[in-house]
């Protein structure tokens, strides 16, 4: 297994990432992404501290509900990047299985890299969704053809592929790329069926990054994002090389959309949990800040919490119900029941503006106004601060602000909206989410109850 | 075990019971209340067709999820007055488990009417909500004594009660009454403390039945409510006697809520799967009419119908995980997990309204315009009404009718107005329903987690 | 003008139509259908009460904002009949102004009925929806042609017509009927883009009534729909002559929308007024059930009420604005404006299921389990019916009681469920009127803003 | 009047004020602190372009709807500062008005202060939030008596006050801070009960800022707050006396709450108009956006537009109808009708958050992921962001990434967060504007309709 420090030098491979309009030459020096990579480094020592026989624990795969669920509380602590490579892992294991038949030639290459991955100990992002173009036509049909990922030449010993990958957390963080299709392709689009994996520091591909990481002096003022924040990824590839082994699809435009499909599963169930344990924090900084207001016992205010308390425990109990209902694949991988999945992560979504607003209607205007730390360090004004901040007469002005700060970095700043977008868009926006719910519904029981109702059939529950 | 027609013998009984002011001496000849009798003969019958060696099939308890489950699907078909006896029987074995330390006199009488009801095969509606007089003040406070039941005097033999229970659903067609404290009490209002079961034709025992059955002439345009639906009864105590072995509570102020929160559970449960079961009922007939429309290609429709799905979803995950987290009583009784019930029932319920907007939406006005079944046999007009009501071309005008006949009953006349009102107040109202959902809630790790994220304590999840 | 009982006897006029089943011969003495031509009597006779100088009140025609406000009002209180009256000449009038250009062969016949309708002083109602068959499919492409209105001979002096119309209210009632095309024609649907005035009457007509009125012994229990009650008509016209002088459109397609948006902004006025008494009504009623359970100073109850109340002033709002925006044709008549009309009345529609869940919220399950009137006279129940159903001390039990019956009458019964219906479709179900809305919204200067705030443009408000 | 330059100078008076932990010696040379001033001295200006007969256009009092109307339109115009100090002086006059025989004795020296201000073309912000302590306990009752401003002495000359005010948007940037009570006071608080007008650089005054202006080096990436940004202040009276001449308010507990209800009115009438503004906004960058992506034809799109144009011609509405039903106080000044303006500033409010959803739903991930505009000037990467971030073939690149980047700043950044919470918090929470809407809507009308209905008494409105 690598060590963070080992993990730091081996980002300095030639990779041609950029901020800002810069060139970085030194991720982990980096003024503004150097914490991110702090973060997946000490993410690589939690994964020594917690190895079992000498193996990372989030090796095994897991082969039901109950083993998939502790799966899915060791990812969220094992750090953002940790989650994304073993989200990348899932996705090629739940394509293993749905392919077996359809495109069996690709399943050997899967496993080899897996196995190799593992061995290396490496990080992968998955590169999922393209440029687009004009969003109403088919990647076939854009004036720029470029417009998604696709295959500009072929040669005996791999393919030439060019395009671009949006929304790539941490793309300039990890080693490999692990590039899919977005969505389903259709006849005259082989050359956009394509999947492979690609080294970060393979020639041609390019990253620029963005980052909600707070800019200020004095990043206690920003408990949340201040540490834990990760760069987002605009992926170009510039006419990159892929060698015949790292490709997994290759114009078999019927199995385009079961990267996406695979991998949308696990990002729901990923964007599930997140959204869950997210819901519970928010209830708990609701109700701690009502308690320092000395409003805890308002009726108004108890109203609001208990709303968010109903929403917060719906979203877990589709959770729980995707878990119960995990069904297991022909490899012996379990998965979570998609209808409950992704009928929680659109609910946790949809709703979680809600909840943001009644934290900022409880909470008060001094999420945006509190003085900052350092105030409190000044001799002028900081113990009249530390007076007027003070709430119900046993709470330190200096506590609560710290609260009001929290609330503001998680809801109302740079990083709080990157969640209110990224809780929407993550899986696909909420459009997406309503259409694959409804896939796996079983309308057909629902109508076969109404006909029953109607006196047109016989009840199917009897 | 009793048959249909037993059952219906054994009302007349010498029962003072009241429809539109006047006297009802044959219920099971009663124009209105007739059908609901045999509903509830019918169900006697079903149990006989449904026995296990003999005996009913709801008779073992369920010491497990899963066994739950299976009894909550079992006593949904066997109809609502097997229903209701069920949720009574449970009750007192919830209540039983709850007051084994504190009130362990009790017990004993319990088991024994317990026992007894199942041997003689009798039906046991549950009386909890009291006049309440000003809802403002508590039981004890009242300017009219009686607004809540209470024991106006003690004997030895037992005690004499005044006072009405509201809103018991089917009480004139059951033996007995188990009549509850609706609250928690206080000292001082040890008179209100009363649990007993009563039989429905003591003396002193009057019930004024309301329905929601159509009074129409031709019963074919209400599919649903024509055939099964149930009278309300206000039960009045006039002085009523009570043996002390049919006292299952007694003074005991400090035990009054117990029986309520262990009916409001079973309840809850009962709601909550009636609340899934009805979602995916408003489903089906959303989709049913929208094809039979030609629309359900239709963008907006497909949304809308999505939204029902997920709502639909969402509750019964809820079921799911109250299920999966059933806990098991000192008795080995399985009961379902409380928060995971209630914050479903809540959500079913708040939501309701909002399905039936849905449908409403989608269907069209013929939902209250459509032509009575009677129509298509006029001569002059029936072949008219079919033409004219007729949708896609393969969908014959009168099934089309009888899709609005069914939407119409279940959500916009006498029974669906009832389905509003009673999805909001069975357990309580929602206000009701936030509180118990809040009370089973972990606030304190929210709050934890909440402290982890400004920096000023441990992560509770970690 | 005509007296109450003048308009009955006018209904002998050989008219055919069905109730039930049956034919109806005697409008003024159905069981049913009777109480609603009374009503519509009453309104004659409220006319001949408030007449000016021997006329109408309604018969001028409003020139500006305020006399349409006042316009409204009248037309409120002079009941449904006379209201869709008014609105058939108010949308004729709209129609004058907007086809003046394009189709002026049609202004005469029309003001030249409008002349005649208020000498004889008869009622009118319009017809709009047509069967519609496959809604998928424009009226030329069913399989059925009759599924939408069309002229299926044309001779010298006139045309014959089939197809059907529906949720014609009061069509039984009125003399003649406003048929104008359900919407837009192209080319090629020449024969559906049809309008005309027809005798009720006229030979062929045929109408199917249906109707919420309640069926009880005792209208007592229905303060509202017990005498206030209207029936749908659905019209057959089963090949009907319509002479020359009362066609308004015949075969010019791009008029053919005129007539339904020019009914369509009337409709929704009407129908936004309608919305906004009924949200104080209802507030209203939740005030005075609150105040009666003596849970008016509850907190949780007020912020349900101020829900309420915030609703209805919003919906209020909007009728304020298209009043005072106001826009005067080229014949002088006043128009509301089409923005505000039609976004109140999607917010008052879209919201008004909220606004019962509130009601019923707060009222408890006594809506639908109050015992009836006539249980107060019963020498053996009545007093304690009363005694049981008592509020505050201060209320009396009956007086609580009517309140119960009121609300459910309102919202929770056959009347009520008709309200959750056509609250929704009246002019054309939330869909449509989500886009009549967005088509007046001034979508172009919501762009400039926009793209001035990001520099790329001059703000059109500076 | 005075210019900009002027006005610059005039900030150099020993003011004491800070940031970060720092004084601020010079608040137009401040990095983060510096545009703000830059803005308000454009204010100043502007008013000097736009001024009429030699004074400031918005010097005159509106009197009646329509001239309210412009002086709205004007006041945005103006900027933040401005509009603080115009909603400081229409404070006083309606203040006036409303004290004329309850607390005449102030009425002068308002009046001097107005014609002084006006005279020395200074800037005013109102301070009225005070630091609060136990929210759940009155001023009297804390346990630090200063968590309320009061006087601590009394000279013949003036008073001392002590204590603190929140989020003061601008206080840094005025002269005069206009400082109210914050609520109603009762008998025993009457040191709290103190009205005043303090300069900003009075001995005891000193000033914590905090800021959402971006830290960024390139602030193009934020085209609304890059230059549009303002400080909040946090102020302390650390013991500042105030003279006789000074001070409006003085120990009358009973007239404590005209203050804050006067400026509530004003408050709610700016974050009304600012709300209808920037729902349309919202619209533009929705439609504009939607355009760019090609997806504004799209089904699910359009409805989420419309549903967001619905909202905004509601805000709007109620901004009409407060304006429509202006009323005219004592001395001639027009003010906004209180029902209309509450209900729409917390419909505006409560709804915002939807609002944002959709624009987030709609727009895509981009908008927290989108290159930086240096990206664009990249020599590597630079073309390819360009060709990468084009939508529609008609689209260029770096149009559709300023789209996002106004959308990220607008919506989910520092600034976005900042609206997000003021929108709720400005004039008082959700629950404020609710109490505020109740008190001024008709009740009593709303409980005679009900009555009506039940037939117990008489419509009201015939």
């Amino acid at each position: 297994m690598m060590t963070g420090e080992e993990y730091k030098k081996s980002l300095f491979d030639g990779r041609a990432t950029y901020f800002a309009g810069e060139k970085v030459d030194d991720l982990p020096g980096h003024p503004i992404l150097g914490s991110s990579v702090q973060k997946a480094a000490d993410g690589y020592d939690w994964m020594i501290a917690h190895s079992v026989n000498g193996e990372s624990p989030l090796k095994a795969i897991p082969t039901n509900g109950e083993e998939l669920r502790q799966k899915v509380d060791l990812v969220h602590q094992s750090g953002m990047i940790s989650h994304v490579t073993y989200t990348s892992i899932m996705t090629l294991e739940t394509v293993a299985g749905r392919i077996k038949d359809t495109a069996p030639q690709y399943i050997e290459p899967m496993k080899a890299f897996i196995e190799e991955a593992q061995r290396r100990d490496i990080r992968i992002t998955q590169c999922i969704t393209d440029a687009k173009g004009d969003r109403s036509r088919p990647p076939g049909k854009q004036d720029d053809p470029d417009a998604y990922v696709h295959v500009v030449s072929r040669q005996s010993d791999g393919v030439v592929i060019r395009g671009a990958k949006l929304h790539i957390t941490g793309a300039s963080l990890g080693h490999e790329l692990m590039t899919i299709p977005t969505k389903a392709m259709k006849a005259g689009e082989e050359d956009y069926a394509i999947a492979a994996m690609i080294p970060v520091n393979a020639p041609g591909v390019k990253i620029i990054n963005t980052s909600y990481a707070p800019r200020h002096h004095d990043l206690r003022d920003f408990p949340v994002s201040g540490a834990d924040n990760y760069p987002e990824g605009f992926v170009i590839f510039d006419d990159v090389f892929v060698p015949n082994d790292r490709i997994f699809l290759n114009g078999e435009v019927s199995q385009a959309s079961v990267f996406a499909h695979s991998l949308g599963l696990w990002e729901r169930l990923g964007g599930l949990s997140g959204l869950a344990d997210g819901a519970d924090l928010l209830v708990g900084l609701a109700q701690l800040i009502a308690e320092a207001n000395g409003l805890a016992g308002e009726a108004h205010i108890k109203e609001k919490i208990s709303e968010m308390i109903i929403h917060a425990t719906v979203v877990r109990a589709c959770l729980e119900a995707c878990l119960t209902h995990a069904e297991v694949g022909p490899f012996g991988a379990a998965f979570p029941n998609e209808l409950y999945t992704n009928a929680g992560k659109y609910t946790g979504a949809a709703n979680f503006n809600l909840m943001v607003r009644h934290v900022h209607d409880i909470a008060g205007g001094a999420i945006v106004t509190a003085p900052a730390i350092a105030d409190f360090e000044n001799p002028d004004v900081g113990h009249l601060a530390r007076k007027y901040m003070a709430g119900r007469s046993d709470v330190d002005g200096e506590y609560r602000t710290r609260l009001f700060h929290t609330i503001r970095d998680l809801t109302a700043d740079a990083y709080g909206g990157w969640q209110l977008v990224t809780n929407i868009q993550a899986g696909g926006g909420l459009y997406a989410q309503r259409i694959v719910t409804r896939k796996h519904y079983d309308l057909d029981r629902a109508k076969a109850m109404a006909l029953a109702a109607a006196g047109l059939g016989e009840n199917p529950n009897h």
